[in-house]
């Protein structure tokens, strides 16, 4: 019998881990591991208090999981004691695929496959482990169970995973704009023909989620500063990887050079596999600190970069930038710091950033009204302004090195 | 020299009243009667912490002014001495008019007056008594004063009033939905060509600022249980009124009784002024508790409701309701409660509610772009949900007796 | 099937109403009637937020007491369906039996009987009426039950009362000191040999629970501006009595007059209880308000007194007075305001204010170790400090008009 | 002109930079690696969300200082804007010396020397980079101005970094017991005869602050589980340092190589100033994880413990454990893990630890009462228990494998 079954959550205080199986997952290295993966990269460059990691945010949507079956159990939805710690486990484990700096580096490090599918390569290795107990939480997470609500518990536009991370990533960064009341949307949750739906009484909470989604991807996920030095730490890797292949051996761990010297397609291969388990944040930041004065002038300016947060100049705005525009920037940049060919796109890029507030076409949200009757958020009569929402803004954005300020 | 001079207020913490001038205006009879006139009317039916006073509104006003000032002219903003104290003592004003249970009854025990003109009554009073020292605050409450900007403050679209009355009735009914960052919103107003604008980094604020707005008009101002309850209360007065105008005598205070016994036009001579400041919120439900058993049925009968929270059914919905529909329920009704001309209208009854979330023709928020530019909020690229929200969105009820349920 | 079925709290959030029994008592008349009964008198004096009532607390300390039962139920305590729901009833109806402003009032307008004792014989009238559904409850709250943790759970030191009222109160008041986290120490009760224990890693929990009492006391509960403003409403019942003795009749309700003339025992028969029953916080301040010009100058001037909130000066020292200051005190004001025997009294009083807190002879808090011992809270070596505050703390105090101000 | 000069603090939200001097210096590298550096250690083990940095500490304790001179100066007291300007250094790099892991390992890469005295180096340092500008911030830090209470600012049982500390140690441990309202502890601050001294109206906000303070140290700082996280981390870099007297080398970054195999005093010369400044957090774990596989057993298994989280038993008691005790615990591990002579020591391991939480004679907090007096908080009648917590507390425990659960 372990011993260790209480977490201290400043969001939600103590959660209680619900199982001896569930324990036993923590406790595994792959799940320790997500305790040296920050949840938001370098979002901590503009938001100080930014340092949570991903093994809080697995954590917090296993607990909101609970307290979510809870309720629809006691408005009469069947659930199943192995249902139960399915959904669970597959909350718990929807992201232990994500390598270092999450998100930022998700195409980097690893190339052709979506984190999700690298949770589903541990999720099995772990069912491996546990001889099978993890089966149900595999199905589920892939979609394939025949009870739908189930799966939308686990990904949905009101997912587990949604309501933990805009409360925690909120709470962190002080975006008090982002804030919402996690349990008060899943107290108005229920089912109905095994779809996920809200109570008529919820609508101006989901209306209030929707709006504090928005906010916190224009405010925080895709602020400027870190939108930049996201780039930044791409060109880093692309910069070390084709050293790699020119023959240079920069210093570095082990696991990350094996990414950084390879150039064939990976099939997540057990070598490969195990490599990957021993990654994160530190093995990044550790290999930048190596590179900082790395006789590569662009990889140890662009470390430099990060390290001592002297970032580019980075311009956003509504419409695509002209030829004209990044004509001028190129110029300046190749008289003034680089003028080989391929290099420049080391200090000057660009790029587009998008949002949805509200997907009307993916699996949408429903609202129960009083009298039985269903419908789409959107369709009520006075919310005019979230079927608005459901049009993406897109913005474009250019940077430079900070030292050619004035150049737009 | 006075003593008392901080206020511990539970959203703001310690509160400091700034003058002697403004100390002694909190002293003053006038605004101590505030103590006793709920902020919210009837909303504790429905969020039984709405307890608070307009005395706290006032107070919690005047600090976020103190805020704003300091902010302003941190940026530059000149505000003189004498322009400072008046812009306290104009928003700590601005709701002393309000008669008992606020908006509910402002319209029943006086008529053909509004609020904001009873204020500016007892402004002038007060002006009188303390030496014309409330000269130039009344001169901006009326709109009268050269610089915009400080009218705008005391009355707009992003004034005071909005940004502490938000915050507060979210704090005291625990709908979290309706919680803005106030302190944050004012730290980002400055002021361009004497008019008050957002700087642009603030814009994703005041969305939210609006959107909650919109969120505590339908969740709780409009609440159905509240509105209900409003409409008792005036219509307990009307026949109150009409009583008295038949003659009868009702127990009740003396300057409630100076007004259910009065038919003529309110010009608020010094007679009525002295009557109108002496009633609050204890002589309303004082009344009611004493009629509670009057030989009147409709009198009792609906103050029974409101004491014992015994309350008519209320439907809203989009559409107007149908002639048939109100029939049913009007037939209903004499059946089984009363068949007399006239009286009908006490138990059952129609309305409209109403809200614009943002409007754009009136003290529009403007927005102040880096490059100096401004613009209003509305003209964003990626703002058409504000867009939608200038749109008025209007409900309609009916109420009737609630042993009557399954009428619609 | 009633469907208004939750509350929401500013504090806790939604609060379900667990069964149809329950939600009857709380829309009873007389459970209605706490809406209208201040939780803290006249602090509002001096935490403007704090206008919370009793209504509130009872539906707190219900939320506290589910969540309770939940806790130990999950620990093993075996509680049956009856006992659940009799501990429920009888922590909402703990304080049913509080008159109006609470404890300032509770020996003035009925003497000779304590608000717990009240408390039971509106439990018992409501059993009547419920057909002997709450003896229960009624056993529990008498401690008359065999099984003692139950009755802890209604009346200790670590009761749902207690947990409820200090985090309520704090919160109303803004005094953060007093802040307690109430679900936290829940989190650890347990049950040994029938006795309420805490589980020895929550003994920092309940020793900060102990010092924000303690703190609450001092800062806010014998704060000496609510103090005198307590001594003064007193006084004016006192008044009015006397008036009525010698046969005057003053303006006032029926109830409140139905005590106020009245001078024999209170032995509670069913017309005293059928006025008491009537009578709330609005009776009282409206009383005010028509005796505030009243002919009897000590009571107008102690009704203004209050209602202009223009209280009487008072000092607070660790020792008694002596009765050369009292003397020079007395003299003063018999040759300023009144030298009629009999009368000063009405200006100027002494009186002491004491608090415990931590009792360590009646119902002691327990600590559960982690090898099964149970011992006092005080026992555990590093907390001298809990021993310290065994003893009970004493101050005195005086107060006198204000305008011979510099008389102390 | 620099123009990043806000910061989002999810505790105090907006903090402004003051000048353009302490904007460089939080620019400056030295200052940017505290942002790898984690304000509480290995305390993330225990209590998940505690990730925050030294940088937020740094940032948030010069918010505070702000806010007291602002409110001293409010009071009339005088300090010029130089001393304010070098009040906000001194404060903003009080730790700047801090190694990584903070206090855990302050004497394990560099013994001989306390962090304090690093801090004087680094600001040192900087005082010639910014050509003396902070030699006045210096001579305060040191404690050798002639102003006493601008020292106590920086260094007294109230000064600014504890009240930043407490409040934001709480505040991402979720421990609510140690949440002090520093706000309010601050605007109670006064100056008389040149000592820091608290209004009498803030003793309890002060006794509060002492009793959270020693909750924080026994629920966090002295958690038994982080207590063996660090020591076994003080192993490791024991055991490395071992290993490279006897010609290992071991794989890590070179500034950490240069302190790991340096055998020499440490006087702080340019050399070593430059490799302790490039060191922070990341340097100690990525060595964890290139250690993990290390064919020395002891370094292995200690790093394998605190990377996988699989830590020793550890048990805590108020006496000091017996031979016989430690014997038993001595020859078990002997028997199954090492029997090699000075290798035991890695597996088990003894210590003290001590708590004061309030020093009587070193800066004891002076209150000043409002008849000019001031005495020592625990001379105020009602403060027994603060007394009582002059006594410093000690507990002892022993630390051993897991494996060998059931030895004591």
């Amino acid at each position: 019998m372990n011993k260790f079954k209480i977490f201290n959550d400043p969001i939600y205080g103590f959660i209680n881990i619900p199982s001896e199986l569930i324990f036993d997952i923590i406790e595994h290295p792959y799940f320790q591991r997500l305790r040296r993966i920050c949840q938001m990269g370098l979002s901590s460059f503009v938001y100080p208090g930014a340092h949570h990691s991903r093994f809080e945010h697995a954590i917090g949507a296993m607990h909101l999981m609970q307290k979510t079956i809870n309720i629809l159990k006691n408005k009469g939805v069947l659930i199943s004691k192995e249902e139960e710690e399915a959904l669970l486990i597959a909350i718990l484990l929807h992201d232990i695929g994500h390598g270092p700096f999450s998100h930022t580096l998700e195409h980097s490090l690893v190339t052709g496959i979506k984190h999700e599918d690298i949770s589903l390569i541990f999720m099995e290795e772990l069912n491996n482990q546990f001889n099978g107990k993890l089966s149900l939480a595999i199905k589920i997470f892939k979609g394939d169970y025949h009870r739908n609500f189930l799966v939308q518990l686990i990904s949905s536009q009101l997912d587990m995973d949604r309501l933990d991370y805009l409360k925690r990533d909120s709470f962190y960064t002080g975006v008090t704009e982002g804030n919402i009341n996690s349990e008060r949307i899943i107290s108005m949750l229920a089912v109905v023909d095994d779809n996920l739906v809200v109570e008529e009484k919820g609508i101006y909470s989901v209306e209030k989620f929707i709006v504090a989604r928005r906010l916190m991807y224009w405010m925080v996920y895709l602020h400027k500063t870190s939108l930049v030095a996201d780039y930044l730490l791409v060109k880093i890797l692309k910069r070390a990887k084709s050293l790699f292949l020119n023959g240079a051996d920069l210093p570095c761990s082990n696991p990350l050079r094996f990414f950084l010297d390879y150039n064939h397609d990976i099939n997540f291969n057990s070598i490969q596999f195990s490599n990957f388990s021993q990654i994160d944040d530190y093995d990044i930041i550790m290999a930048l600190k190596q590179w900082k004065n790395n006789d590569d002038f662009i990889l140890a300016s662009l470390c430099t970069s990060i390290l001592d947060r002297k970032l580019p100049k980075i311009i956003i705005q509504d419409n695509e930038f002209s030829k004209e525009q990044l004509q001028k920037i190129t110029e300046k940049v190749e008289l003034n710091i680089t003028d080989k060919k391929g290099e420049i796109e080391y200090f000057v890029d660009t790029g587009v950033i998008k949002n949805q507030a509200y997907d009307l076409h993916h699996n949408s949200i429903s609202i129960l009204y009083k009298n039985g009757e269903i419908k789409d958020l959107t369709k009520a009569s006075d919310h005019m302004n979230l079927l608005a929402l459901t049009k993406p803004v897109v913005k474009h954005f250019v940077y430079y090195p900070k030292s050619l300020y004035s150049l737009l």
